[in-house]
């Protein structure tokens, strides 16, 4: 059947549905240049206004996913295992948590992202690592996954092509946040991994993408949806992104945190949450007790061990891993101090990523370079009690009219009240099959 | 202040309004190319969603008239009143209207334009005059419009060159019927002729664009409040599309009626309806007792012979317009019978006006050529008894395939039923700073 593009606009904005084969069509046709890019500007938009039903997004999401090469990892006899997080500030858990997992004995071919906005992303952070290169080919890929059962690689351009063309489509035409378009487009990438199981961690709170907890449970509905419509077991944890995940923003500090979480020294939250994750990784690898092993892979050194294996396989060089002080720190040190005493209510993540991102741990445009020692400590987080005076954040960075500008925002990001309360909750809830 | 496109489409998106200051930005930057053909697309997909009120309609409209040159006739010491019509089939009315007013003492200086899918256009009318050339430059507009008080041109390029780029992008993005964008696009092109009046005939039904009463209404008010914050005096009659008007569908055969009407031959609804328009152009003008003055237009000859000296000025040959059996006729003739005797309850304006335009006589892309001899005369219409057999169309064709392949389609165009029913009222609502 012979589709328009203007037709298919038109039905979209009209509240109709679009057939599977209209939208393998149009998806097939943006690839290709057949579509236009105002076209498809015109139908992000009106998705964003009428949606996508479950049928639609799983239609959508194929042909995003068939748009290019489809990994197959069958011929590996282990469970393949992936985790994705939709990004939030100090979110470093694939960092320790996907070596943990692969010294538990699944297979984990994971393709990571580079930050933008406020978020960080982890192969910036992996390249902390001097001479660690995650732009791999796809023999290289299957060959470092198959000898070390891990594999740290960005993304491919060509694993789903067309989400790639869209993404910066919808980054310059205001149709980013869509549930249905951020859950394809996350979605189209996992699934092309070959992967038997796939957990999401699902941010909410201020620092998170979606900012209310109804929003972000939606998105993980919706991608556990499209998961288990395509046949990858999904499970979804909707976490809390209020303040920064640990003590570390920034490349090579989030890299040294990793570590100490590895060495069985990280701060509790980055700590927990690589368990809760790395349990539920274990549980779609059918691998019982998950959580002992994934205590034992720290007490006994095997994450760290495998980290370093996988950062050499990748040319890095692991020495900075043993020795963390090896890592890149920039030359300048400042430090935000408290303005009164009290307990910290609030430790804003937005804020405190956006800060770090201007200072140059992360980039505003696709373009930038981001500066790998640039960072961020904190030192007081919510519930803390505080005095006048004591430091919250020690801040590295490489330029004073930077740092200048930077400052006050920086301050900003804390709340100092008479009554102190905890931290929420990091794990909000989990989001599977059976609770759908 | 510094605007960017992703800021105002989200927040337009986002149900926000627009500022007079970043619209004036966004469609300066548009016409510039500084803002992208998808960015646009986007923000008319948002704006058919989230609409635009008043103020921001305003903006728009002033910041697509001044993207161009607005002219100015106020040295010329007549009022200056022009019609515009929401496109319909069989619709030739400026044709006899414009010259009856300017014989009755009105400055008219009209821009028309081409006919698209199934409605004609005044431009490829006017063109079955041989040697008859819309396209003039300025000095040449000004010098038909001063000497004959009338100028029956082509929408220039040098107007509203915004609404020129962004109504082709609308075409291709599924942003066409949108209240308004549709408003402003007709609005910043009659704005920029430096008008006292304009009258506005916002056709409703069938052969319509806008299919329901409500929508027509709503578009009429909406462009007349936008002439009035132009202070531009501007008065909209909402009148009836279910049936073609008049009797002739084509080019050279809307022309022929046009002359029938100059004649006072001209069929009933044609003729009621340039009086209709024509009276109010006169009233916006300040002429008294304008229906008088149009009827002595008629029988005087004044009107045929004002139409007759500006079709020269244009370079036309005015002899067809005396003797209209030279004006082109395509070469074959079929007809349309009734299959059943009764009244006709079904004329089809969209269905007519389709088949005419796939005959030749209109145009499905934009760069089609028009033939000028192709037509539909209408033989019975609402209301008329037929029997069985009887012709319902007499219709000149010049390639017999494409006969064959519209025979079918013009057949269903009536409906003929037992009990009759009469035509709809052709002016339903006249719409004006006093009823918004």
């Amino acid at each position: 059947m012979a589709y328009t593009a203007v037709d298919l606009i038109e039905h979209k904005r009209d509240g109709g549905k679009l057939s599977g084969d209209a939208i393998d069509w149009l998806i097939r046709a943006y690839t290709d240049g057949g579509v236009a890019d105002y076209q498809m500007a015109a139908m992000a938009m009106a998705i964003m206004w009428q949606g996508l039903d479950d049928e639609e997004l799983g239609a959508w999401t194929s042909a995003m996913l068939h748009s290019g090469d489809v990994l197959d990892f069958s011929d590996i006899g282990l469970p393949k295992i992936d985790k994705h997080s939709t990004g939030g500030v100090g979110d470093k858990i694939s960092i320790p948590l996907a070596p943990l997992v692969a010294a538990c004995g699944v297979a984990v071919p994971m393709m990571s992202g580079r930050g933008l906005g406020h978020t960080g992303g982890t192969l910036d952070k992996l390249e902390s690592i001097p001479g660690f290169n995650p732009r791999i080919d796809q023999s290289t890929f299957r060959a470092i996954l198959e000898e070390h059962n891990l594999v740290l690689a960005g993304q491919s351009g060509t694993i789903a092509p067309a989400d790639r063309k869209l993404y910066s489509l919808r980054d310059s035409t205001g149709t980013v946040p869509s549930i249905p378009l951020i859950s394809s487009s996350i979605m189209s990438k996992k699934l092309a991994e070959g992967l038997d199981g796939l957990v999401l961690d699902v941010k909410t709170g201020s620092g998170a993408f979606m900012k209310d907890l109804e929003s972000s449970r939606s998105l993980a509905r919706t991608m556990v949806r499209i998961g288990e419509r395509h046949e990858v077991s999904t499970v979804a944890l909707v976490t809390s992104m209020e303040q920064p995940l640990g003590n570390e923003v920034g490349n090579a500090n989030e890299i040294r945190e990793s570590v100490d979480v590895l060495r069985g020294e990280g701060p509790n939250d980055v700590t927990e949450l690589t368990l809760a994750l790395g349990e539920v990784m274990l549980e779609l690898a059918g691998v019982d007790g998950g959580r002992e092993r994934l205590e034992i892979a720290i007490s006994s050194g095997s994450g760290l061990a495998k980290l370093m294996e996988v950062a050499r396989a990748h040319g890095g060089d692991p020495s900075v891993l043993e020795d963390t002080s090896l890592l890149d720190v920039a030359p300048h040190e400042a430090t935000v101090e408290a303005g009164e005493s009290g307990y910290v209510t609030r430790c804003d993540a937005l804020t405190i990523g956006a800060a770090a991102t201007r200072l140059g741990a992360g980039r505003e445009r696709t373009d930038d370079e981001v500066d790998h020692g640039v960072g961020v400590t904190l030192l007081a987080k919510i519930g803390d009690r505080v005095e006048r005076g004591n430091p919250l954040a020690r801040v590295r960075y490489r330029d004073e009219t930077l740092w200048e500008s930077q400052k006050a925002r920086l301050e900003s990001a804390w709340t100092i009240a008479a009554h102190g309360h905890h931290a929420p909750d990091l794990v909000i809830e989990r989001i599977d099959r059976t609770t759908l």
